[in-house]
């Protein structure tokens, strides 16, 4: 049998400066004056699968940033695997925070710095390189496997879904990899089998036609803070249970069986109150807090605002008074539904003299698959065994990738999350990284999996 | 008799002209680079004075901007009326929204556009000027009198309190003579003998160190918005009564006398709501809207906000959330007894999770007096009557001028606020107007008053 930890531990340097070179090219996809580098970062990932050997290798133009694919299928009567990831990456500002500059990478101890070191360039290049390996050492893929690697997952994949549905045939596969998660913690890898799905609105209210000072009207006419405070108190309990009637119809109770899965995590809820400084945990009452991350809905004020916010104090009534709202679904609920009963909810407790504005936003369905008698994603825990020594939990993701929803919907329910980040890698913050560490045994843990499946 | 409607007619070019000197002098008090502007407009007034034939004219130095007096005492056994002002003025941005300079006073129309103009170098200016023009026109005045003008009055009169405090012997007088208000509109005068006190407080709610995702987190933990929307929701019912226990302690109920004083202002409810474009008053029940704003105490929001205030949406869970709080206080409410009370609610009813960092600012009393059977404040609403053709409306207001509860305690219980700007004059904000018409009467009802006083 090859001995693909020797292969790699000889390639090392190679991979990384090669990593480097595709981490350098700044692939912002929110940022329209990086269109070009979204190009270029696309033809070097083009350029690497042909040389990895991979076949039908495009660029396919969209809307908005392109999307490469490619194939090697040559193992007939095997599974196809469509391994799926994204080249786009995270704003970079602050950029004063970042020790090293974001498109400069730079190995510190056993970390690799960059900014898409993690999420998701580095993870991807896992892929393009155990597949690579496998080619050189065995000749041959052991299944049949296609690459669909879009430039805008940062920015809602907003072209990917209509791509799917378009390429349906081209696309065919058996199941769906993506490596764009997280072991649970340094040791401890998982496969996530679920992630929660989202949908946000803006709210706003308006009261008068113009700030008024409240010497002259203060306690005679509406302010619009006082109203949206109103308005916004009405959506949970003091525990944060969300009081918007049937917000919870679509919530599946949990079953003990879950619980128990839950459970096996060991999650240290001392440890993080400790480290992000909490008086307290907060979330309904009867559940854990991976319960409440993993199998619970949530509805969050992500931003509220109005009125004077300088220094001091301005005997201001505002006029209008702003809230951003998200929230985070999971098992059956519908995004328009839920946004629906939301909606319904605060049109009923309008408070008086508020003019009501609701911009509808984001809609993703939550992604569940269950691992017990599935078979593929049986394999890719035990994958991880040898390479890591411990199994790979099945965990509830509280996040959301809603193009997980889509491939599992449109491409293969079975999708297979193995993530190779660590939660505190900072995805999306300064100083993002890729520990070195996953970075070997990611390699070795997708060969595995590949070279499992019959 | 003299005429003085034909002395004003005769030297109201030289007097416009006087004053446009002065409102060019940008003496803006909050920005430390009109320092120098600052004590130029003061020496302007102290030469004013002099030139007017007032005596011991000073410029008084403080920590802060110089505060100029000056007197004439040659009235023996006659009452001495005190003149406060101030010859300081806000900040002028927006700039870019005003028709003309606000430091290159224009007459456009029958107004005269400058920072200042109403508010208050203007009406300080009608002091002046009425004074000199009996000096010119009998040789004497029918009382004695006393100016004292300050340079702070926008920037919470920082310096006054103390300095009235060490000169009350220079200062004493039998009534203090204040024009920094307004009619009630064009054509009726009114004459506030109620001002609302003010106190001030700023509250931070953190929970976490760092703000959090809201998928990684949601649901599990404390949500800086959350607790502030929950904090802030039980201070007021739905009709916007304050909840503080003890509130309304100090606050006198309204007397059928006062009820029927504020039914003389015949005010337009169905009108402020047309044109500020309200879908409905709002306030305590069984208040009309002048007896909301004159004799009821506020708690208002001037400022809310935390978390994400750009376009779209971000999952993020903000670690701290921020609110900015203005009492009016009315009647005998004390200022650090409201705020106390309002501190002992606030950590009372503290969410689970938020640490409240509490803030107290400001602190102003109410200024009240009934003018009843005060025989000044009857004479001065009788001496509108001949030149506006209608006597003077006693009125409460609902702003403060915490120094004008200040000269009632230290000076004289009997503060007369003869007020001869107009309340949509523009004052604090760009294209700052006084109308000349006020400026002519203004004149006519000052020396009339004096006049009248024996």
């Amino acid at each position: 049998m090859t001995n693909y930890a020797t292969y790699f531990q000889e390639n090392r340097e190679q991979q990384l400066a090669e990593l480097k070179e595709w981490l350098s090219i700044p692939s912002i996809s929110a940022l329209s004056e990086h269109k070009p580098d979204m190009q270029r970062a696309a033809e070097w990932l083009a350029d690497q699968l042909t040389a990895a050997g991979l076949e039908n290798v495009k660029i396919n133009p969209t809307n908005g940033h392109p999307i490469v694919t490619a194939d090697h299928l040559h193992a007939p009567g095997k599974p196809t695997v469509l391994v799926y990831g994204h080249y786009d990456v995270q704003p970079v500002d602050p950029l004063h925070l970042w020790q090293s500059p974001p498109f400069e990478p730079e190995v510190r101890g056993d970390k690799l710095f960059a900014r898409g070191a993690t999420d998701d360039k580095g993870q991807v290049f896992l892929h393009v390189k155990a597949v690579e390996a496998i080619l050189k050492q065995e000749g041959k893929l052991p299944v049949n496997i296609k690459f669909c690697i879009e430039g805008e997952e940062e920015i809602s994949s907003a072209h990917l879904p209509a791509f799917l549905e378009e390429n349906r045939e081209q696309l065919a596969a058996d199941a769906v990899l993506v490596s764009d998660t997280s072991l649970l913690e340094r040791g401890k890898p998982a496969i996530s089998t679920g992630l929660r799905g989202l949908c946000s609105l803006e709210v706003a209210i308006h009261t008068a036609n113009t700030d008024l000072h409240s010497g002259s009207f203060g306690g005679g006419v509406p302010n619009a803070l006082h109203a949206m405070v109103e308005l916004l108190a009405t959506l949970h309990d003091r525990d944060g249970k969300v009081l918007v009637e049937g917000f919870y119809d679509d919530v599946l109770p949990l079953s003990d069986e879950m619980r128990a899965e839950f459970q096996k995590q060991g999650f240290n809820e001392q440890k993080l109150q400790q480290d992000l400084e909490l008086t307290a945990l907060h979330g309904e009452e009867g559940y854990s807090f991976v319960e409440r991350i993993g199998a619970r809905p949530t509805l969050e004020l992500n931003g509220v605002y109005g009125g004077f916010q300088g220094e001091g104090s301005k005997t201001v009534i505002p006029k209008e008074a702003h809230a951003k709202i998200t929230c985070r679904l999971v098992a059956d609920q519908n995004p328009q539904d839920v946004l629906d009963k939301i909606i319904t909810h605060l049109e009923a407790v309008k408070p008086n003299g508020a003019k009501l504005t609701i911009t509808p936003g984001e809609k993703a369905r939550a992604f569940n698959i269950d691992p017990s008698e599935n078979e593929l994603l049986q394999k890719a825990a035990d994958a991880y065994t040898s390479v890591y020594g411990t199994r790979a939990l099945f965990t509830k993701d509280g996040g959301s990738i809603p193009i997980v929803e889509e491939f599992s919907r449109v491409i293969a329910p079975t999708v297979v999350l193995m993530g190779f980040g660590l939660p505190d890698e900072n995805l999306h913050a300064p100083n993002e990284h890729f520990n070195l560490e996953n970075f070997d045994k990611g390699l070795l843990t997708i060969v595995e999996f590949l070279n499992s499946i019959d």
